[in-house]
């Protein structure tokens, strides 16, 4: 085991409730009318606002599922690419022209891009300003709108984390609002929500739980509880993903706690290489995040040689196929952006390889790394 | 494995924020100046109440770790005997009578019983009224003052947990304040405070974690995450006590960190049979909980048999005794009323036992069990 450096992670904000357990959605309906009545009964409006992944929008009982009732915002969120904060904006400016100034709650039910975008809203909604202001760390001044986080996939931990990500067009900053106040006060966990995730998706997401605490626990930055949280995390998820079946209905609910766990973990220590070159891809070929963060596991039998094993272990048990060879002739201008985008990520290298790990990970190793995937 | 019930359990408060790792005690102080500060800016008083485990008293320092300033409350919990309803009535009338009606903050350091007391008396402060009173399920009206829970012996889990165990003296009922209300705002595990904790009751509270978390992946009613918390909690419980010395720094903070997630197992599921025999043994004969349950232990051979093997190897690696034939000599009414103290206990022991376990738990057969005790 590498020198165990302090994480530097002091004090860590929880999710403020939970529910858990199939059909746990219906408890959504008490929570808004116990939120509503006590906004009425300050004479206060009594609206929520609902985004909800697109993939619900064609399904009628979407609204009633939600306990949506008239006065209430509906919107739909795209997620065929990671949040923008122009879109962020947008989403927000729509909703004070439409007169949703303070909700009761701002409800977010989709993956990780829905969820981020329901904890920007809520943030942007009691703190004014554009998005771009709050990329950073401890940047938001006041409590968000109360938030409630319900996802329909699990792995990315999003429902768990203090930050929620975007990427600033004007800038290329991809950075999320670190903030206490970006935690959702509500999580519903209800494992029924994951039963109709293609099979590649949920095992791309569910990977990005199992990837972040290998990546954790094989780190130099380590605490007793983030690494508490990485070992259950990998304990569940071979459980899924070393069954035949990942997807039943018992396995979906073990992967809806992995990934809250693994959210929890996250809170309290780093990544490793897998992300920064995941990022690089994300970056600059478009490649989203889970499915990305696999692609870079063809590369990785020399760093995480047992993980490496495991995880294409799992991908056989469970007959997924990762895409092959997307970097295998690029350009040497695509190298070296791949290059830059992946060797800027200094604490997650730090925690991997060292302080000098740009030692390790010259133009000539990275690039190579690369052709691999 | 018996088969699976539903626990039952389908709303979680989590711990506010907390802080974790050696000299995060520190932390209390910036945490109590904003608490102060946000007061002073409202026109309202900035005291703080603390209550410290009276093993602190001679220390001089206490104070100055604590942040204690001039106009605070600061009262040292006798932990003799396990509080009563009646002693936290007279804890908050002292308290009023001396003009502490609205703390920033009310402080809890020391073990179990400090800790119950300290969200008692916050509940007491806002909701009015008599202890006895809350003594059950969701019978709390209002948040309590701003609680923090400072830990100074790991296992009992009660600085993660909704509840805060009371005696009845009238009634003889042994109960808690079971609320969302009950849990801590705030959190600091700082491994520091351990390190003087004499070797027997280290082990002995260390033990109540391990014990709880074997009889809830026993039991019957059971969910995905109590599940993981309490897979956590052993196997950290294993690393520290099965290793030469359980009391290093590095074992120190495992132990707090298996008692916060044992707190969180707790939160989401029951306990077996150790906990009732050990109740009994409390109630009858005013044994402690944490010792009790291992005394209890000595009968389990035949009900957790792997969990039997492997606590008399912790306990013998440690170089710990546990009391034994403290129950084998007693008169016909006194194991009468450890049968009725501990068979009480309806819903652990259908957990364990299933919902005729009055017909395995005869009065012979629980009096022979006490007996091996």
């Amino acid at each position: 085991m590498a020198n165990i450096l302090d994480s530097g992670v002091k004090l860590v904000r929880n999710v403020g409730r939970y529910n858990i357990g199939a059909s746990s959605l219906g408890e959504l309906h008490g929570l808004l009318a116990r939120l509503r009545t006590e906004a009425s009964q300050k004479g206060e409006p009594a609206y929520a606002i609902f985004l909800v992944d697109r993939y619900f929008k064609p399904d009628s009982t979407t609204g009633d599922r939600l306990a949506f009732r008239s006065g209430d915002a509906l919107k739909f969120i795209d997620t065929t690419d990671e949040p923008t904060t122009d879109e962020i904006d947008s989403l927000v400016a729509a909703l004070l022209q439409e007169g949703y100034t303070k909700p009761v709650a701002v409800v977010g039910m989709g993956g990780g891009i829905t969820m981020d975008t329901a904890k920007a809203v809520s943030n942007l909604l009691t703190n004014g300003g554009k998005a771009a202001q709050y990329q950073g760390w401890d940047l938001v001044k006041l409590p968000g709108i109360f938030k409630v986080g319900i996802p329909t996939i699990s792995g990315t931990g999003a429902e768990a984390t203090r930050t929620c990500v975007m990427t600033n067009p004007a800038s290329g900053l991809k950075l999320g609002m670190n903030s206490d106040f970006t935690v959702f006060d509500h999580v519903i966990m209800d494992p029924e929500l994951t039963a109709t995730v293609p099979r590649d998706q949920y095992f791309y997401t569910g990977m990005d739980a199992y990837i972040h605490c290998i990546e954790a626990l094989a780190g130099s930055y380590r605490n007793a509880i983030g690494d508490a949280y990485s070992r259950e995390t990998i304990n569940l998820c071979r459980q899924v993903f070393l069954e035949d079946d990942m997807q039943t209905p018992a396995n979906r609910e073990r992967l809806m706690v992995a990934s809250y766990l693994g959210g929890c973990a996250i809170a309290t220590s780093y990544v490793g290489l897998v992300h920064p070159l995941s990022a690089g891809l994300s970056v600059v070929l478009g490649v989203h995040h889970c499915v990305g963060n696999c692609i870079v596991m063809r590369a990785m039998a020399d760093y995480y040689p047992a993980a490496y094993d495991e995880f294409w272990q799992m991908a056989e048990r469970q007959r997924v196929s990762v895409p092959e060879g997307i970097c295998r002739n690029l350009d040497d201008a695509t190298y070296k952006a791949l290059y830059d985008a992946s060797t800027m990520h200094q604490k997650p290298l730090t925690n991997a390889l060292g302080e000098n790990y740009k030692a390790i990970l010259t133009l000539e190793k990275v690039t190579d790394l690369f052709r691999k995937m």
